[in-house]
């Protein structure tokens, strides 16, 4: 057995698709292009293809680096390579960019072939169901007609869920990681106060700020400090920064004082200088819109009972942003379906974060699960 | 015994101050006003006066209404009344608007006598310390050597506590509800991110926006916004919202889809309407800085020493903002120096907002607490 190692360097891909996509907004997408990654190869009977699935501000970049860009580590290396939980001497691993994002597929910040023009605040609703769609579509143009997983965290944990109810037949297993059925209130509340930071920047100008040659970069910076507090524990928090003064005593100043304040705007100005606020604004109602148990009246073991894949289904006990109460409910759903599902609550101290994580029981329960996984 | 009653019209009263206050960020005021309101009667042993101290948003106005605004009750007046837990037919009840305040005491929308024009962002930064000496000189003007009681929640909780160890000969009893000793690295993030709102909004204009004839309403909006989402648990949020969709079914629209995004913006919007943004920037930072066990190594019993009060604490169970463990550390440490406390911890499922409700076992505590006092 060899050390775990990276995937190497690796380069985005392109596939184009001139199908109309409907969407559920009721729009549709005459044609669009969606950028991805493939780690490992497919093998002849084409039954070993995993596709990862990203969360807000992922892309389709999930492991390796670029050429040109060394220090670029794909988001979910740490998981995904040679003897890594998800091996790619195994494995056929597929990242993609999803619709609307800001990576390279189509998206706001990409030119509407219809204007020539960036689609801004054009571009459609997108929902997570959209999304698989798109996914599949991808999946067949790669001649995958069944893939053995796909996973997800967070938000792509809910895109896993969605693929096991919108394709059952197409999908053999499901990784649902720190994720949720549903929203809570308070889920919708911190991404309205987000949407709502972008939506008042004076720079935004109705979503067509590529036209003035400005960014809403304040309003993006907002959207990303207050969405990084609940990625992380107050305890995490807590050890990382505590009440830790950068001058050793207060000052009083509204420069940076305590070196959370410095943390989160580091982050914030960060995320403003590389991601898309029409993509923000749209992700954010994708989350806000998934509610598979809608359509049954809220039962979400009735929207689960079309799902026929074996599941794996992980939560982190100080994950505030989706407890391991809102996994549960999907495990219990499932069970009342009599569906194949093993669940883990890890108890890990990083909160959402987690899930990006290396933590070793986190990984060792990822890769049994994946191990257990039969491929020809 | 008649039925719990309101302590009827009321009227602002003013305190001016003419003997510069040192304050704790090395500058001083050299003369300032504080607005206060009092209920009930000072005995003549004078020893019958109960201090309530106010939180963020809070004001000098705590209990009955005004003659010509018969709507405007008072943020505490279901707890203070003739028959009320805080009974005014035995107690002298004083309200009194914090230093740097919005409400008619020196801030910075205030005149400074100075220039003679608005203070704005040339007002110091006031700790709660600072607040502390402002109420005890007020005290001496209305001839209070000794507090029966001085009493607050959440920031007015931090002054209570301030209270027993700045002037420890001078409060007899002190209730400190849904308070903390300090706060957490998350607190200060929420914190931050509200300051930013404010600090990086056009309208700002480096805190003179008085000058400039607008106000940061949508920094200001954004900053109530997400401090309101902690004010709240998750699960009153659910209760009260859930994912009720304002028509139904998702329209596809960054307008008000989702009742809880309704609920966010209209108190953003009421609040930026009244409150100053520079009042709002000062408090969060007085918040912040407390920190009594800071000049002590962090140990927060040997900062606790002084205090000879006679203590009430209360927390909410359902409170993430200032969790009932923060409640517990100031009970230990009473506890550890041997202090008389009593600790309520009180199953109420509306988070930190809880302290201004009127559940029954929270007053019947408050009630029988301050029942016990012994006025002459």
């Amino acid at each position: 057995m060899t050390q775990p190692g990276s995937v190497g360097i690796v380069a985005p891909q392109r596939a184009r698709f001139t199908e109309p996509l409907p969407l559920r907004s009721g729009g549709r997408l005459d044609e669009y292009e969606l950028v991805y990654e493939t780690y490992g190869q497919l093998n002849a009977a084409r039954d070993n293809a995993v596709l990862v699935c990203h969360a807000l501000s992922g892309s389709h970049h999930v492991a390796g680096t670029y050429a040109d860009q060394p220090d670029n580590l794909g988001w979910w290396d740490n998981l995904i390579g040679p003897g890594k939980p998800l091996d790619t001497r195994k494995f056929f691993v597929i990242g993609v960019n999803n619709l609307g994002g800001c990576h390279g597929s189509s998206g706001p910040s990409a030119l509407n072939p219809a204007t020539g023009r960036r689609w801004g605040a054009d571009f459609p609703f997108v929902t997570v169901e959209d999304w698989v769609d798109a996914q599949a579509r991808l999946m067949d143009q790669l001649g995958i007609e069944r893939l053995a997983a796909v996973v997800g965290g967070s938000l792509g944990g809910m895109q896993a869920l969605s693929w096991t109810l919108q394709y059952p037949e197409r999908v053999r297993h499901a990784a649902v990681i720190a994720s949720a059925p549903k929203l809570s209130a308070q889920n919708i509340a911190f991404n309205e106060v987000a949407r709502q930071a972008i939506l008042t920047d004076p720079d935004f100008h109705s979503g067509h700020y590529y036209d003035h040659g400005v960014v809403p970069a304040r309003g993006l910076k907002l959207a990303r400090m207050v969405g990084h507090i609940t990625y992380l524990s107050d305890d995490s928090m807590g050890e990382k920064f505590g009440r830790s003064l950068r001058h050793g005593k207060a000052v009083y100043s509204y420069d940076v004082e305590f070196e959370i304040e410095s943390y989160l705007r580091y982050q914030g100005d960060k995320f403003a200088g590389f991601f898309d606020a029409n993509t923000y604004l749209l992700t954010t109602k994708a989350l806000d819109y998934y509610d598979p148990a809608f359509a049954h009246g809220g039962d979400l073991a009735q929207a689960l009972a079309v799902a026929s894949a074996r599941f794996l289904v992980v939560s982190f006990t100080t994950d505030w942003r989706f407890a391991p109460e809102r996994s549960r409910e999907i495990v219990y759903a499932l069970l009342h379906n009599q569906r194949a599902v093993s669940y883990a609550e890890i108890d890990c101290p990083a909160g959402h974060d987690s899930f990006l994580l290396d933590d070793p029981r986190y990984h060792g329960v990822l890769g049994a699960w994946f191990d257990r996984i039969e491929v020809r």
